[in-house]
This record gives structure tokens, sequence and C-alpha cells, in this order.
């Protein structure tokens, strides 16, 4: 049996564009191959969120898996694809579906059963569980389907009382298909392939593993369709971060990949280095998000620091450098290097920088404000109208020239709330939201690395880290070295989703500094919710990024009560 | 039987606080009821989101749990209390529960068993659903407790499997006690006593509805708590918008309320007119906002439009006329009346206003903009730098005098994008966001005949709307008239809310004008989505507002294929 793992870029909503590229791949490999896969709700693309719930959505789509079916009669494959079906019965309006397509008539199909609600996952809020195992015969081989969660319930610690995986194995079916939209974060693809691995060598059953590839939103699915076979053998099927097609043969109980894919030689998983995959998501995400809104081009400030160099030398890489423009714009109380370094920087990557003082416009603000309130605005308030300023004419680059601006803040900054709401908050999408303080110098390294030559320049990687806001001013004048700060912040947003080792690592690096004012940064970084809830979206990296994910009131008063007071 | 409502305002993740509420009313009423009654999740306050799942927070509420429970050994009362209770079981970490807490012990606990996931509720995100009914007797009365969700589920259209009423009417339970966190919209009271007298009716049984009152972020909370007897009758216990403890009588199957609440007297629920309830609302939010948050003091731009005017009105009856600030800030656009009305409004209010041009800094910006990039700012480029400088200085007041910002546009405005980010769009909280223009209209024209004098001036009232942003500029020029638009925006964003005859209503209203445009507005209403991401909170007044309770993805490109484009 020869089965066609189709792992595409689907826009949300995009009914028209996403049926044309499932109708390419049916035209091109339909008649060859026996089976046709496409990812999770293929034809919506993943995640429509309450789109799914607006009148004429779901009948419009019904209507383009209409032109598939008709399509279908033509070949000789039968098509395997995720949508939306309608439930009549009790329960929410919907399931998240799959069925089997096959010469002009739905043949079979299955209903989710495990519905993720946690993290970025909201399917409860629109789907009702399904409640039979997804058996289907094709070809003397006995098929078992599952939709992504469906394979996540533990063995040893249940999380949902369905067990989707053993139902199949106990109906004795002959292959397991899995279909997904399951997005990246740093440790994704090694959790998957150890997931299935267990399940593959526990069950004595080949997997199949095809997901969505492409960025919606703050989301990158990263693609990477692998398959298992019961020996634990992992087969790379398709690229990761990229649209891939490719064919898998299934006999005696065995699957081989025919691909021949790059990474068709893997015999480990995951050889993307942590660095390596961040920087291929942040590419891809901020590619996808320009694309998929409309926007050919970008446009950064250029503070002569480490965040706007590395968003520059990211958008430069995905949107390549005539695409990107850069503008410093000095004040008073910015370094020399504050220019120069942004020069140097956008000379090695060939961008275009616009240099503007802000020196009138600040001048002119603070008399200003002299004369309306008779009183010298606070150091505060001075701060905040550089940053305000800057993101003045970054907006009014953005909206004279069609180009979107970045915001550049890092995670870190965003946590403490190291960040002016309107000033360099600024921005359609922010692409080190999810990246601590030293993921920053680290992954700035790496792109030196990677172009083998200086792109970042090591001025700007070695310069103690300032807002140049006020004279003198460094980030540590009210908070402890990064290193520090990031262990704190890790354990703190990351508490639940860190193993045992992670958090003991965290904790050493606290000790060893002897930093013991942990309240304080845990009081920063909830008081500053405030801040986040109006933050563009940030390219998820992690498992528990700022956005959709991380749901908390503005108005709390909870107490600094996590386990981290007490390393 | 002597049963006490206790409507109090919790503030999330307050636990000394919403603990010394609770212990309060326990040492006032404990020796002379049998029950006293707290609403849902009443010791971290409803809704906690993913504080829930922080270490230490369940443990936290626990702690203050076990205070509750030795104060208890000192009274006669039995106390129920909605709190988090740990589920060991498989499935989520946690149960929505009630326990009933009596002379030093906890003698009951029950788990809800429907959990709202739709709208503004996620509770499937945190809780497990209990599976049996809550069963009580106390002093020879069977009490079935609810809470909150467990009353809705629809006898014809049933939208759960499980029916929590039903299973406690069939228990022979004498009353119903529901405890609840229950957000008003301007319909939801009525829902709700239609939907209990409805129960109480059919299944000859009284009922108890306590409610939690008060704002958190964007949800506010009525209170509002009420009974209904087995014959349909209404009782008022508590006062909508306060907190409010009173009693209750239950004998002989009735309840009789023996509360001295001015409300004491209604025969028919809901006696506020549509827009006294929007304006208590709305001050209820403002009020809690703020001190919850730790402000005193509110700051608004007086445009001398009617949304403007609004707000400053509206926070002015919030919070008091000394603790409101206007700023009127004219440009080279700006009409005389911009000023003066601002001018008769602050007056009427007694608010202090000041004066700021922005023509030098907009004439500096331009000039800028100019010799950067050698033209001139179009359009566009030169309303949103306007806009922009005001928000500067609206947030260098904020910065300065510690003053929250009020961000003033409302739901018309908001749909369609016609705001500015890092502009207008500025602010820690939006008062009219949830409100279409020509309800703003109406609540302005309802605060001068509740003052039985001009508050909001009529010029302000009767000037044709201008954002006044470009010579001789009007909403009307690339927009229907507000009465067409609303009409279009109100079925485009709650059409799966309204009733037939709602839509109708709508549907004629553009008929009537003639207007065929309706895809491009609905357009616009999803292009916008990027911009309402990074609003600032809305105050909830609709069943459908801006804010969590509707969740869009922004790179989307859904047809517009509503069924409104068919009218």
């Amino acid at each position: 049996m020869k089965i066609v793992a189709a792992q595409c870029n689907f826009t949300v909503g995009n009914f028209t564009g996403n049926t044309e590229k499932i109708l390419d791949v049916i035209s091109n490999y339909g008649n060859d191959a026996d089976l046709i896969v496409f990812s999770e709700l293929a034809v919506t693309g993943y995640y429509p969120m309450d789109l799914i719930e607006r009148s004429g959505f779901v009948e419009e789509q019904d209507r383009h898996i209409g032109m598939i079916i008709e399509c279908s009669e033509r070949f000789k494959a039968a098509i395997v694809i995720g949508f939306i079906d309608k439930n009549k019965g009790i329960g929410k309006d919907y399931y998240n579906a799959l069925c089997v397509i096959h010469k002009g008539k739905v043949v079979f199909r299955y209903h989710k059963q495990l519905l993720p609600t946690y993290n970025v996952f909201d399917e409860m809020r629109h789907f009702e569980p399904g409640q039979l195992p997804g058996v289907f015969e094709l070809n003397n081989t006995k098929i078992g389907f599952l939709i992504c969660e469906d394979a996540w319930n533990s063995e040893s610690e249940p999380e949902y009382e369905n067990k989707p995986v053993k139902e199949l194995v106990d109906a004795d079916i002959d292959l397991l298909v899995s279909i997904n939209a399951s997005p990246a974060d740093i440790q994704k693809h090694s959790e998957r392939v150890k997931l299935l691995t267990d399940k593959a060598i526990r069950y004595k059953k080949p997997i199949i593993y095809i997901n969505q590839v492409g960025g919606n939103d703050e989301l990158i699915f990263d693609g990477n369709s692998f398959a298992i076979n019961p020996c634990g053998e992992y087969l790379q099927i398709c690229d990761p971060f990229a649209e891939d097609v490719q064919s898998v043969d299934f006999s005696d109980g065995t699957l081989k990949v025919n691909a021949n894919t790059e990474f068709n030689n893997y015999d480990q998983p995951n050889t993307l280095t942590c660095y390596e995959l961040i920087y291929k998501q942040i590419i891809m995400g901020l590619r996808d998000y320009t694309a998929k809104c409309g926007f050919k081009s970008v446009v950064v400030g250029s503070s002569g620091g480490i965040d706007s160099a590395l968003t520059i030398a990211l958008a430069t890489a995905a949107l390549g450098a005539e695409n990107v423009k850069a503008i410093t714009m000095p004040s008073h109380f910015s370094s020399s290097g504050s220019v120069n370094d942004s020069k140097d920087l956008c000379d090695n990557l060939d961008v275009e920088l616009f240099e503007i003082s802000i020196k009138d416009a600040f001048d002119l603000a603070v008399d200003r404000f002299t004369k309306s309130y008779n009183q010298k605005p606070s150091k505060l308030t001075k701060e905040n109208m550089q940053a305000r300023i800057r993101g003045q004419i970054l907006m009014e680059y953005s909206n004279h020239f069609g180009s979107m601006l970045l915001s550049t803040g890092n995670k870190s900054e965003l946590s403490v709330g190291y960040a002016t709401l309107y000033g360099d908050m600024n921005g359609g999408l922010n692409l080190l939201g999810d990246l601590y303080k030293m993921e920053v110098y680290a992954l700035s390294e790496y792109i030196n690395h990677l172009n083998g030559r200086e792109i970042i320049p090591q001025e700007i990687i070695e310069k103690e880290p300032s807002a140049e806001l006020s004279e003198g001013q460094k980030d540590t004048d009210s908070l402890p070295p990064y290193p520090v700060l990031d262990a704190v912040l890790r354990i703190y947003i990351e508490h639940e989703m860190l193993t045992d080792e992670e958090l003991e690592k965290e904790r050493q690096i606290i000790e060893q500094a002897g930093f013991d004012d942990i309240e304080r940064i845990i009081r920063m970084v909830d008081l500053a919710e405030y801040k986040r809830r109006q933050a563009p979206p940030i390219i998820r990296v992690h498992r528990k990024s700022f956005g959709i994910g991380r749901r908390l009131p503005i108005v709390q008063k909870t107490p600094a009560i996590d386990n981290i007071t007490q390393v």
C-alpha cells in the first residue's frame, strides 16, 4: 500500500486557497497512491477559533469538501482529510473529525475523542468529543485513525477516560494513522517521537504521523511528519518547516519511506539543535504572518542593543534585506555606540538605515509638559516620552510606506514590564517575546556562527544592557543579572512544565548568585500583565509563552505563594 | 429555616481580603441563621483563570478555608461556600465545587456538573465535571445544590447530557439553592429569572439564587440575588450592583424575604431600564477596576465629541469630579467647538480641563518626516500622527500624576477599525467599547435625564460625528450613517445570539436605508482584529463583547459568507 503524506501550509478560513492545495496534491498523486493523508482541519486551517460558530462557516467548508469529493471520482486513491463535522445530538454543535473520501463518496467518518483544552488549545469550546474508535479497512489493511490529542493519553497517568490508541489496538488494526495540527515548541518534536515510539513498540504497530506546517498568528506548525515502525525505527517523512508531500510504502507490517528528502537519512530525529530550531521557527512565523496578512516588508527601530539587532537579523533572513528597514533614533541619553553599532549591523546585513533624532521632539514635549502643569516631568515620564516618540516615528514609517512594524521586547523584559506601552511595545508582531534575554544572546551568536561571519557586531553582544532613557541607566540598576533573572522567570512562568532536573538547574543558578528577592520579581511579573494584554502577538517558541496559552486576570491580588520563593 | 444570602464583592486571588469578608458575615449572622450561602469560587474570587494551575494557589485557598472551618465552630449556622476542590482521579486536576461547613467540619461536598466553556467562560480548561447530584439534608430540610451553569441545561434542547436540576427533583429535595458567579449583560437578569421561574413552576420547587457582585477586569457581576417560589412568585433578595447580605425564611415549602432592601417591592424583576442598567454596570466596572488596581483617579482626552464626553460623565459619576481630569488637545483641524464644548462639559461636571495644543508637535513631526524621507507624509500618516501625539500627551499625564488613562472608542468604531493604535486607543480601560454609537447617544441622553439638567451639552449630542483629523472630515465620508452601521454590526457580531425578531428589526433598518455594501463592512471588521487584540479591556455590556468572549485569529481569510450579506 502506498500512502502519501500531504504536509501543507493552510491559512485559516482560506477555503479557496486551501482547497486548491488539496486538489493539487490529489491530481499529482491520486493515481499513484492508495491513500493520501492531509492534516487536521485541513480545509479550514487550524485553528479557526470562534469562526467555527460563524454563520455559514461550516457550510462553506462543506461546499469545498464537495469539490474534493467530486475530484476524487477521477482517481484511485482514498483521501483522508481533517474537517469540522456537525453534531446533531446533545452537546457542542460540532466534532473535530476526519473523513475518508473514495471514488466520489465519503466512505468513513471519525470524531476526535480527546479534545485538548489547556495552554494554547480551546477545543472543548467548540467541539463535542467522539466516543467510537476510528477503524477503517482499505485493500485488506485495517487502519486505525487518530486525530492529534487522541494519541496523547498516558498509559501510566491517564488524563482522559477514553483511550483511543488502546481501543484501536484492541480492534486489531494493522497500521495507525494520526493526522495533526501540532504547534511546535523547542521540545515538541522529541516529545512526539518519544511518545509514538513508546506506543509503536508497546503495541507492535507501525504509526504514521502527518502534521500541518506553517505559521498562523503566534502558533508555528513545524510539519516534521514522520513514521515509527513496530521495532521503534524512526522515519522522517517530510521536511520540518516546509510544505512537503512524500510517500510511504506499507507492506508486511512495515513502513518504508520513499522520499528523497534531505532529512531522509536521519537515524535520530531532532538533529536540529535548539537554536537552529528557534531560528527556523521564528523565520517561518514571520514569513507566514507577513505574507498571510498581506505585508511585504517590515520596519524595526534600531537602538544599538542586542534585541533590535537580533530582530533585524532575523527579519532579513526571513524577508530579504530589501524588505527590511531600520531606523535609529538617538536622544540626549544615547551613547555614541547606539548609532554606530546600528550602522555596523545594517552594513553587515545590507539593510537600509534611517537616522532620525528625537531630541527636538523630546525637548518640545518636556517644555509643553512643564508649561501645561507648572512642574517638570518626572524621570519615569521623561523615559516613557522618549520611547513613545520613537514608537510614533516608527508608526509614521509603517503607515506611510505600508511596512509592518516589528516590536523587539524579549521575554525577560516583557515579564517584568521593562517596556513602554505605546512606545517600544508598538508593532504588529514580536519575534523575540518568547526568548529570555540569555537566549537572545545565544541566538545572536548562532546567527553569526551560521553565517560564518559577524552579522551582529561583537560590540552589540558585549555591551552592558541599557534602555538608554536616562543618564547612565543600566538594566541591572533594578534587576538582577540576566542569568539569574531568567532562572527566576523560567521557574515562575513555566513551573508546572519543567522537569525536576530543569527546576533544580534553575534553582542552583539563583542560589549560587545569592539572589533572594524573588518575591519582588514575581510581583513585577504579575503587575505587568496589563502591559502584556496590549502587546502584539508573540511567536511561540517555548511550552509556555505570553499570549493565548497563558490566561491571567489583570485585576488580581494573589500573594507570591509560588514554590520558587522557597528556593 | 433562616437562610442568609451573602452577596459579596470578591477580588481574584485576594485570599486575605475575601476571607475577611466571609468571616465578617459569619460573625454577624452565624447565630441567627441556619444556613449562610456564599457565591461560586468565593475564597478565590471568580474567575482566577490560569492562576488555578499556579503552584500553591489551591493550597493557599485551602488554608483560608481552614480559617472559615475554625470560625464555624463558634456559630450555629451551616455555611455554604464555593471553592476549588482537588480531583485525585482521571481528568483535570480540579473541580469547581461547593462545600457545607458546619460546627468545625466540612460535612458535604458537591462538584459542579455543567462547566460553561463558551463566550467568556473557560471552565473545562481547568475543571473536571462532577457526576453526582448535590443533595444535602439540614434540619430535616432536603436541600438540592446547584452551581451556576448546572441550572442552565434546557429541557427541550439540552446542551449537556447531565441534568442536575432534574436529578435533584428526582431525589425529592425541598429547596433548590444555586450559587453563582454570573456576569451581567443587559439581557442577563431577565434570562435568569425566566429560566428559574420556569423550573420552579415546572418542578414545584422553591429556588434561591445567590450571585457574586462586582467587577473583575471586563466582567461585571451584578449581584441581583433572588428567589422564586413554586407558584412563580419572584422575590428580590439582594440589591443589584452592591454588596448586600440579606436573609430569607423558608417554611412550609415557601420562601419569604425579610430584607428591607429598597428593591423589596419589585413585583417585576428588571424594573431597571436598559440604560439604567448599562449606566450602573459601567460605573461599577470602572470603580472596581480602578480600586482593585490601586488607582484613585483617571484622565480622559476630551475631543469635544460624544464618546469622550460620555466617558468623562461616567467617570465623574463613578469616581467624583475631583478624581477625573480632562485634556483637550486642539490641532489645525479642530473646530472651535472641540475646545468650547469640552469646556462646557467640564464646567457642567466641575471637572478640571487642561488645554494643550498639538500644533507644534504636529508641525515638527511633519517636518521631521519630510526631511527624513524626502517626501510629504500621506493623509493617513498625518491623521495618525495627531492621534498619537494626543495619546502621548495623555500618557505623560498618566505617568506623571499616576492617573489611569481611559480610552474612549465605542463598539462601532472599534468594529470597523476607526481608531488609532497607540493613539486614541491608549488606556488602561475602555468604558464604551461595548456600546454601539447609537447607544452612546442614548446613554448620554439618559445621563442628562437622570441629572435633571444638561450634563452633556446638546451641541455635543447634535454635532455630526468627526475625528477632525483632516480638513472637513466626517465619519460618514466612508461609513454608512450610524443607525445603519450599528444594525450591520449587531447582526454580524452577535448573529448567533439574536432572536429572529431582533434579527428582523436590524435587517429592516438596513433595507430601508437601501444600504447594500455589507460585505465591505464585514471585511473592515475582520481586518481590524489586529487592532482590537492590542486594545485595553472593555467593560462588557452585551452578550458578545470584544475581549475574552470573542476569540478570532488575526491571520484569516474567511470570505464574507455571513447570512447578513443575504439581506
